[in-house]
């Protein structure tokens, strides 16, 4: 498993993805994930990938080194990237899919964004069929891998409106989560941070396992939601005074009721 | 799905869980998941349960309704209980997969908790296949169901020595995270509270879809989760004078080296 995690805001884009793969706990190492798949004067790609390695691994080759035609550089929209994208990440889980099944199941899915020209930057989830959805306004983020863990900080706090520095902080927090309860995601973890105005430079940074910033953020992020449980106060029904009260279990099966 | 948590902390025992079953988007519905199994001078037993619902109201009456030999009541340890529970939902999970695999897939999984005598109370895992964990002091939580979401919070906050009322709080913050995330998990909530003071009573409460203090928890927590991510300084590789540093493109796979 892993995580990656795409941020489309008013201010920008930013994609984090982490580099941990595993074919069991006995059998893990760091991969990239997060790719360039195409880098000119007109068009900035990136993808992130999820799922069996080898999968994404021949998606990104088809993409850059040919075979596909359409090419890359020749699509004249986001949406036409995302179709050839989609075309080629299909047919690597097919190609894994026929080797393997049904000896291991899995495929591979897909993130991608960027700009072509001085357009918005735009994001897109391929699913491992190659069909795709693009992130609109209504939902500023989009996820694959072990999504879960890091969910919840992004529902409750993730805005369209979210100022890019503080997305990308947000961003890391999420991966921190994720990180510390599954070991499936992991440090370093790479990003790239395109901001909206295409006059700005893209930003392409690694956080390295001994990143200084992501320990400092991950420590404060602890003692800050331990202090925030202490400022709610506790529940009134767990007062001394109120659990000398009789008991409400009428909400509760008696075993004479064991079927309600 | 659906979602239980248990505690077993210095101060006693916490057993939470939400009543949300569904069988698709369209077909869902509230159902108890929480029942009292045993409930003597010498004996309070719980489960909660999280899977098929069939399964686990088969293993519960089972348990409740004799069927079983020794009986439930004749069980001399916590240990006999979990022995007992675990012959019953292997019982109900065995019969239900002969009868409707491979159409449905699935079955139930338990947490058991509770005290015989003025026994400290104790918390089981019992898993599909009947055999089950014991909630030892290195981790002081057991979650069945939809898990994912709230274990964030436990993993970062909640300590063997986390007073009862205090983990009460953060057990309610653990389930607010998995139902905002996920639809099927939703209140009611029901929750035991067994004091490890076998002479202290033990609280057992119904959390309504409309209840006060679980609505003020959670708008509270969200407040405080966005103003803890502004307490946290933003990144410094996203200050504007950072920004317009030379890329770090070396980490990122180029379009001539995709396979890195």
């Amino acid at each position: 498993m892993t995580y990656c995690l795409g941020l489309l805001l008013d201010e920008g884009l930013v994609i984090i993805a982490d580099t941990r793969t595993n074919a069991g706990v006995d059998n893990f190492s760091s991969y990239q994930k997060l790719h360039c798949i195409a880098r000119a004067d007109d068009r900035e790609i990136f993808i992130a990938s999820a799922g069996n390695l080898s999968a994404s691994q021949a998606a990104v080759g088809m993409l850059t080194e040919g075979g596909l035609s359409p090419q890359l550089n020749e699509a004249g929209s986001m949406f036409e990237v995302a179709q050839l994208v989609g075309k080629s990440l299909r047919q690597a889980n097919q190609e894994l899919v026929e080797a393997v099944a049904p000896k291991i199941k899995g495929a591979s899915c897909l993130l991608l964004g960027g700009r072509l020209g001085g357009g918005e930057p735009r994001l897109f989830l391929i699913y491992e069929e190659g069909n795709f959805i693009e992130c609109k306004r209504d939902a500023p983020f989009l996820q694959i891998g072990e999504t879960k863990y890091g969910r919840p900080i992004l529902d409750r706090v993730m805005k369209r409106t979210t100022p890019l520095a503080r997305a990308v902080k947000i961003g890391l927090l999420s991966f921190d989560s994720a990180m510390r309860s599954n070991l499936s995601v992991s440090r370093p973890l790479d990003m790239v941070v395109m901001p909206g105005n295409a006059a700005e430079p893209t930003l392409i940074k690694r956080i390295e396992d001994d990143d200084v910033y992501f320990n400092e953020l991950s420590a404060r992020w602890s003692e800050l939601l331990g202090e925030a449980t202490m400022v709610i106060p506790d529940p009134q029904f767990m007062a001394p005074t109120a659990r000398e009260e009789p008991e409400r279990v009428v909400r509760l099966t008696q075993p004479s009721q064991a079927a309600g």
